[in-house]
């Protein structure tokens, strides 16, 4: 019988990534990664009396030792098994500010998230889909999902230090792309274009209608759909938005 | 009961279209536009017989009266129900050659079939979208998917006169995105980059390996996956490549 | 001594044209294409009255006999010298219309002046570059600026058939780029974001502050700086706007 | 008598810095910054002696105090004069390694330098700029050029953590530009696309024609061009390559 691989979601709370990980969780043992436990407990639990299979994690992606140590501890409960899917949903939060009042600091949690994270992230799973990509028994082959945002590939007035390491994610993930395809992994960046009707926003969206907003089960069906993507047709970037959406 | 609607494929052969075709035609009936009566005869009659309905209608796209006059014939075929996805996958031919040597002719043949045919074909649909947009009980808000290439996005010496009809259609593409997405409407820009593994590349595939070659029935699973994305939740392009493709 | 080359513009009226026509006449005899004479007379008589050296052309760009006539008339009047400047000017005019309101000769129009005319004007002038580029006491290598606008890289609503022709034009002057480069021949495309400061432009202007309105003279000095770069150093694309311009 | 302005350029060594010093030395007194003072000692002697106005400071541009105390050191050379033109030269060191075998610290080492370095250098010289541009009787718009290269706009394999910095220097450099272009700050980011002709470069020039070298005079001169755009034509990217170059 073949090994089942797990999926990781790094970037867990009461958003898209909650969306992402009951998704991914129809199919795969999960691992949810978010610096607070409260990020994911509710939802392991949900996720684990539904029939599927959860843990989760409390990890500093910007900290190399934090990430490392997650996937140790993803290796003892899910006995070293592969990895068919990770997604990195963790972000830097939004900076808006006039560039003369702007602090380095503002640019570098844009950045330890959003760059350094998702190179500790990628580390620890390539080798993992590596693996997977040589299971001729996989049912898809093994997916790195980046999450990315209007400021991808915008970079409007005062947001200099947001744009910065968005841009640079997205370097980043058309390097992988470029890098391990041939290895049989395939690498997504997707742009997502739109204020996301997660309860957060919800002060920020009671005037918009439903169509303006992007839908969090949206986002989490086509990052499904693009891991169940074959060889013969891999789709590195995408863009998602509300059809209301301005662009 | 809700009114079953049609999805229509421009540019069918034997190559991506007829998977798109076969694709499409398990959830609607389907109307094929070739030229040719023989690039869809065949594959008409398999669709019919495996349960589904096809009419194939002999049509010049990139003349206007010849495509007003394919959509009479399918309002009269199917019952003047609206329309529920539209796939331009006709293409001009194919040119590579050094710019002084170019014709205006080599310039025009893109033209007519990738723009011009365009045009024709997204008016000729965007009014029967517009209907099924307001249908609410309709199951995906309607598509119109634009075939492109690599020469879309890239413009490398000796392809001036390919690649100036490929950015006018992305470009094309793009703004009726803008225009249509709020109106209910998906459009969709696909960036097929590689050589697709059909008959008719044989000869040029038949020392690359099958990962080196572009699935046309992963590009047809990918286009269908794009049509079934909600109202909040639209991609406007991708970008699909066998994992081998160097980019 | 060194023959003196020529410089050509295709497309000059009372707007940025006649700047281009001027600034490059202090170096070059040129020829000043446009359909209607009125465009160019004045003007013609302006540069030879200031001790320059010009002629006028009435020139319909969009047609290949009517191009090849006037470059017979420029090898008659300037000694058959060989070409040191091109600038390709021409344009159709600005469309913006519901896509469904459109009719093929809106993208028609934009089609024949912006494309196939720059096609023509490339293919005359091309051959006299390759013979400049050969030319060791040439001053500088010659050059082919195609003027593009905020539309060659942007695809708005109700733009469809305005940004096609823009579009296919960048692809065209990027393919000549990387082509005719390594014989030595420089081609540029310039983004010209805004609205120019033109007689025509002056009712659309009025409220505007000057420095919302990009200067016909800024323009002609920017491509002029441009038609001096050396064979280490060429650019292939600027854009240009005003400061107050938003994008 | 107005007041002179001074010119800072940060990245100063045997390349292409000492070009860009030599030119903007002939209009402005310039402040030139390196870590190590042998990158500048003979420079600075030299434009002294030839008439011009240099002085060096050691700087660690990745320091917010190191380029605060530079600063300073202008202020009480130059007499608080205001800045007409700041070149953001320096630049991490290539890096192109196998994705798992990238350290942070490979990431870190462009991160510091030219993403952080270039936020401390705009936010030490936009101010003065910003009292430039008040300057009714300045010849030209303050301007601040970011030397981005081929990177800045590709992702290739291998190449993730080069990449990053330098896509996130050119969002910057767009953000930049759209803030501060309405209060007459010209900002430009250029795309440095090819090996530059120095003498750090020559081994791997050696049998590379000198027409598919990049020359340093030519950036140095494109540079000075673009600081001498109009308030009505700002030009806020450009791409500079060599004749031979592949792109």
């Amino acid at each position: 019988m073949p090994v089942k691989p797990f999926a990781v979601i790094a970037g867990v709370g009461s958003g898209t990534g909650s969306f992402l990980a009951r998704r991914f969780a129809k199919a795969y043992p999960v691992a949810l990664l978010a610096r607070n436990p409260e990020s994911y407990e509710a939802l392991v639990k949900e996720i684990n009396s539904d029939g599927g299979k959860a843990i989760g994690i409390s990890t500093d992606v910007s900290n190399e030792e934090s990430v490392k140590s997650a996937f140790k501890t993803i290796a003892q409960a899910y006995d070293d098994v592969p990895c068919a899917a990770a997604i990195y949903n963790a972000s830097g939060g939004f900076v808006r500010k006039p560039f003369l009042e702007t602090q380095v600091e503002d640019l570098e949690k844009g950045w330890e998230v959003t760059v350094k994270g998702a190179l500790f992230f990628s580390q620890a799973t390539l080798p993992l889909m590596l693996r997977h990509a040589e299971d001729q028994s996989a049912e898809h082959p093994p997916t790195i999902i980046f999450t990315g945002a209007t400021a991808s590939i915008k970079a409007n007035a005062q947001m200099a230090t947001f744009a910065g390491p968005k841009w640079a994610l997205r370097a980043m993930s058309t390097s992988l792309a470029k890098e391990f395809a041939p290895k049989g992994v395939h690498v997504v960046h997707a742009i997502i274009d739109g204020v996301i009707d997660i309860p957060k926003s919800q002060e920020m969206l009671k005037d918009i209608s439903m169509e303006a907003r992007l839908g969090p089960e949206d986002i989490a069906k086509t990052y499904w759909n693009l891991h169940t993507q074959g060889r013969r047709g891999f789709t590195n970037e995408v863009d998602i938005r509300p059809m209301m959406e301005k662009w």
